[in-house]
């Protein structure tokens, strides 16, 4: 029995909890400051009000002032927060972590440098604690897996990532089930980008809905043709872009099966659709009460950094033209048209 | 303007007239056996009862008894056959057509030798016409395009492969329009076996379906998570499956796009469910009223190349469990039960 000590118990993070309480493991969940409701019900009751599941009455629950407490004696820590909490993570959290004490993030995402390179949360914070003279790895969760359904106990396929073989092996044996399966993978670039791209083009793919619905008049129809085409074209750049950015190719799949997914429903779907009714950025956000999604975040950052390393001649942005529209979208306040003739890749130069 | 004769004019090859029309080409229609219907109302009003649109009033229909005549002058022909008519058209038609005279196919498919190699459709046929003395090229259309939406001039994006480029672009100029987009590729296995594979991958993520219909006691049920684990699986084995006979696998997301759309509905939908739903195959088909589907006679084939290649030691049947788990439901009565376990597919050996 390992004891687990997850920082950050929002919905992800807590469901994740409940394969590896399964496997007989013992479980500490640490609120941050947005969790304090969360973590006054867990103390009482075990159940968990984000979630809305009753998590095991052994499941220990902590506030963020007692983080130390919760990290005393634990095997392995994992990081449960969103992209919005990545640098008080760094700053507040990391440092308190013994650095031979494994690490495992449930964060996606990446953050684009003014060279126009990119960085994942994984290499971001490795990079960032070493400057702060401290070396540790950090392994990431990547690919299709919505909270909701983990904690019903639904089949799941997943992936992580992290530099050291061993150590996925041992988070592999912490949380692997019959209903929660892990492919392993060394290369976290890949995976982490993967997983992040398929944000950006859910929301590109979903334009086709909310085109469709002003074609036809009503709502909720689905022309097929379009979405199939922006979900071929969504697949060819989430490879080229794998390649451009030192990804492995192969690891292609893990985001494929999330975009699958992400497309069906939820918010991204919700703001790509508002886009694709000819709606502007700054009028479907007004709808959206101005939630940032990361869809948004990941598409603007990945714009940003096409044309910065366009600019300097290293790659050609036209290779991805339905992100380069989405970018336009959400950063240039253009209205949607998709660039349908651009997306014919031959196979061969012209 | 030139001519083109269609053989074959169910609604994909129907639907396709359209945008050539809408280019200012001239349009033959020709009817198989299967097609008289189709003829004699097209003769009458130039409308299609299966595609249920109203063609231009230009376009010429043809029973088969006037193939010369539809033959006579065309500048292209269009192999218009689904699977069930490769042979008669090897024997009947080709035969008919000057070998100079550029062919575009249609037919989606592959078949297995007893060797365990298989052999898409375009290369059967050139193989075989060679053995008859005939020299010529075919080419061959691939991708996710329904023939109702191609109709309705949705935006619908498009592979078509064949081994001479100069007859590829003139495809191109032909068809291609402002709605119907079309890339090119020399790699006519990997395009032609991406989409064959998408078929019996569609069953298989499909099963998913019917097994949380079954847990949850009520029919229409989704589960993502389960839904997105059979996706980014069949995404993996069609890549490798790719590399394993010798295609591009960076052919994969024409099949990915196609895949995308052909779970959301149609038959093959229908009997995966039924099969996710513990229905034996020859109970399943029963329902189907005994309809021999494409995807059934896709992973019927593949399975078996796949067993006779695992057996001469050629490749390894265990990095395609999913698609061997399809082919043991329809082949041998096994009932379902999804190889979960098996889908850990690290990026390092063990």
């Amino acid at each position: 029995m390992k004891t687990l000590t997850f920082v950050g118990c929002g919905m992800m993070a807590s469901a994740l909890s409940i394969p590896a309480h399964d496997n007989g493991h013992k479980i500490r969940l640490v609120g941050t400051h947005i969790d304090k409701d969360i973590v006054k019900e867990g103390k009482k009751s075990q159940y968990h009000i984000s979630l809305k599941r009753q998590l095991s009455h052994d499941t220990e629950f902590y506030y963020i002032e007692e983080l130390e407490k919760a990290l005393d004696g634990a095997d392995a820590v994992i990081c449960g927060v969103s992209s919005f909490g990545v640098d008080w993570f760094l700053e507040e959290v990391y440092p308190k972590i013994n650095p031979e004490v494994p690490v495992l993030s449930v964060t996606k995402g990446m953050i684009n440098n003014s060279d126009g390179s990119i960085i994942t949360y994984p290499e971001y914070w490795m990079q960032k604690l070493e400057e702060k003279g401290i070396k540790r790895e950090i392994n990431a969760v990547g690919g299709p897996c919505t909270s909701y359904e983990l904690a019903d106990k639904h089949q799941s396929l997943v992936g992580y990532c992290g530099n050291r073989i061993e150590e996925l092996k041992m988070f592999r044996e912490i949380f692997g089930t019959d209903y929660y399966h892990i492919s392993l993978s060394t290369d976290i670039r890949a995976v982490e980008l993967s997983v992040a791209l398929k944000n950006a083009y859910a929301l590109a793919v979903s334009l086709s809905v909310g085109i469709a619905e002003v074609e036809e008049g009503k709502e909720g129809v689905n022309h097929y043709n379009p979405q199939a085409a922006l979900f071929t074209q969504a697949s060819r750049e989430i490879g080229e872009l794998l390649e451009v950015y030192n990804g492995d190719r192969n690891q292609l799949e893990l985001g494929i099966g999330d975009l699958y997914v992400t497309i069906y429903g939820g918010r991204t779907r919700k703001i790509g659709t508002l886009l694709g009714r000819g709606i502007s950025f700054d009028k479907a956000m007004e709808t959206l009460k101005g939630v940032t999604l990361e869809s948004v975040v990941i598409a603007k950052r990945m714009g940003e950094s096409i044309n910065k390393l366009g600019e300097d001649g290293k790659i050609n942005p036209e290779h991805f033209p339905l992100l380069m529209h989405v970018y336009d979208l959400i950063a240039n306040e253009k209205k949607v048209n998709i660039p349908w003739e651009k997306f014919n890749l031959d196979d061969f130069e012209n």
